[in-house]
């Protein structure tokens, strides 16, 4: 909540990374002062924020030092100790998402048994912590079916696709449960961002269609082309009905698996997420200024977007030592691309930033951005 | 000119106001790291830019210390000694706009020259150091006529309305020059926006129209409504001329009156201007990111317009002791207005912030922004 003071509010967030960077350049519209959680002095967000705090994101005292300092005490990612956010919420700290809500987005086995609780559509799946049980769900929806480390994975880390017959590849066992999942057969994947304050008010961005490569995001059209309008309301019910049960506040990403039979859901992120980067210029409000309305449960902003299509298109790793070396080129090629670095050190496959472009064609919005991207990763050939 | 290292372009900006705060968000997005030269530490810009350092603008040792640190050295602001950035560029130091062209926005004498020299339309203009000048200029062009400080007015300061007989109100003597215009009969007033590369390169935004209130930029209107398409190719191109004329590098504003016998040129600015913080929000490229990508000679971006309309704002002091304190009902009640507040302490007409609305009608988006700095001015009951 807004403190009852004269002054402007002031938003702790916990993490160093690219969404609590681009946070600040919301926070810095908004006369909002941030405080970071960083990992290092020379992290994306800690070139950006002035009072960026090196330290722990499980440090108790740490944790308690921000909200103490802050109107409201957030996050970028979600490896914070849930029962750390418990007591400071005890102490009447303002803490958003609370611990409650942000758990589910911290266990993958206990998001499928409250989603699945809800009424929300979710792929089959089933908790196991022997052989057999993988053995036996493989054989009942069909091989091969996917594993997944219930806690800390990301991009596609923690996540395998297991045979019949093979190992799951990770450690299992009564004290340590794997989840399992259908292979869903999708036709596409979805992502509908949605914001919920705490007394409740919710808004959504149009629902966007997200291509991965190797298990990390791509590229992410919106709206997704072609959707039919009962499946995109359908989309955004769940995502309703997800942030309602759980009671989400600040910036959810639901991702969705658009099947033959209907929408599925695949992931949940309590945070900006990486398939909401096109709000940025895209959208009248961004996921990022949402997030921070909606944790300080101010109003939300108007979500529309402002032009028939958008496409954001990920730049993940370069031959480049460093991506701006490519500005000469990519600026005089493509003047419309909006693009973000993130201030990162060159490494493969790593998320450096993102291009997107806003225009009335699909089809040459999405080759400029990709293009973007190919002369920003350094292959002037493409 | 873009280090040839590997590393991010720097750039250094003189000025600790709100338009060196407004450049750092289009510097997070290119991964492009600001160095500000501010007076306070609680300024505008020390406030969201982690390298800012403590000094003067006329300081010489200091702005050799920014030139070093950085790629290019910028402003956001005129009051820097012309002959102390003329060493620096002796030394081989990058210094946009160059002190060469930085001096015409800072002697409106020398403006005047040199726009009549170059052909451009002006009111009717004298340099008078005597009673006499003034009165001869005066019965020549009509009473009343406009006094200007040639140096270090803004925002109306240090110009005055002298009627037949009065006193001009400003020191004024053979060593003091003053500069006497006509008073203009003229139906509005526009502004035109170019940024120019240091190659030459030049964009130009929509002209637009400004509301002046006591002599501040109280509204603008993108584009300019009902503006003769003639009208706007001749202010743009005029707008080109000054820019080429003067070797302007960065963003320039050509503030002009529109006369029943066509254009004048009222004032000029060498930096982002209020009269372009419409297109934070309405423009593909903002004329801060414009003004960094070209004081590093980059290639410029696109400028159209997303939308058919735009009405900017501005938040001249509040009876509220922190405008945000508004927040709950400003956001409430108009969820299309973008707010964008400068950090300041609440002075009386001080500008504070601004609030953009896009979208189709006009007289919509302009109720809307008005609504809006009226809530953040505490004015309730609006």
């Amino acid at each position: 909540m807004p403190s009852p003071s004269a002054s402007s509010p002031t938003i702790a967030v916990v993490g160093g990374g690219q969404l609590a960077r681009m946070m600040q350049q919301a926070a810095i519209a908004l006369q909002i002062r941030l405080i970071a959680l960083v990992e290092s002095a020379d992290s994306a967000t800690a070139q950006v924020v002035p009072d960026s705090r090196i330290g722990r994101a499980d440090d108790p005292a740490m944790l308690a030092d921000l909200a103490r300092a802050a109107d409201v005490l957030t996050f970028e990612h979600e490896h914070v100790p849930g029962d750390v956010l418990a007591n400071l919420r005890e102490a009447g700290y303002a803490v958003e998402p609370g611990p409650h809500a942000l758990r589910y987005a911290q266990d993958k086995i206990a998001m499928r048994e409250r989603l699945t609780d809800l009424g929300v559509p979710c792929p089959r799946w089933r908790v196991a912590t022997t052989g057999k049980h993988v053995a036996d769900f493989g054989d009942e929806v069909g091989w091969p079916i996917v594993a997944k480390v219930p806690r800390g994975g990301y991009d596609g880390k923690g996540v395998a696709l297991v045979g019949s017959g093979d190992e799951i590849g990770f450690p299992m066992s009564a004290q340590q449960a794997v989840l399992l999942e259908e292979r869903v057969p999708f036709a596409r994947e979805l992502a509908v961002l949605i914001a919920r304050r705490p007394s409740g008010q919710m808004r959504t961005w149009p629902v966007v269609q997200t291509i991965q490569r190797d298990g990390v995001c791509a590229e992410v059209l919106s709206p997704a082309p072609d959707l039919a309008p009962e499946t995109a309301r359908r989309a955004t019910q769940i995502a309703g009905t997800i942030a309602n049960g759980l009671d989400v506040t600040g910036v959810l990403a639901v991702e969705l698996f658009e099947t033959r039979d209907g929408l599925l859901v695949n992931e949940l992120a309590m945070r900006p997420h990486n398939s909401g980067h096109v709000t940025i210029d895209a959208a009248t409000t961004s996921q990022f200024e949402q997030h921070l309305r909606a944790v300080l449960d101010l109003p939300l902003g108007d979500t529309a977007q402002r032009a028939p299509h958008a496409v954001m298109a990920n730049l993940l790793g370069s031959d480049l030592p460093d991506p701006t070396a490519a500005y000469p080129r990519v600026m005089a090629e493509i003047p419309t691309a909006k693009i973000h670095l993130y201030g990162k050190d060159v490494r493969p496959n790593r998320k450096l930033g993102h291009v997107t472009v806003v225009g009335d064609d699909l089809a040459q919005i999405r080759a400029e951005a990709a293009r973007a991207v190919a002369l920003l990763s350094g292959k002037d050939n493409a």
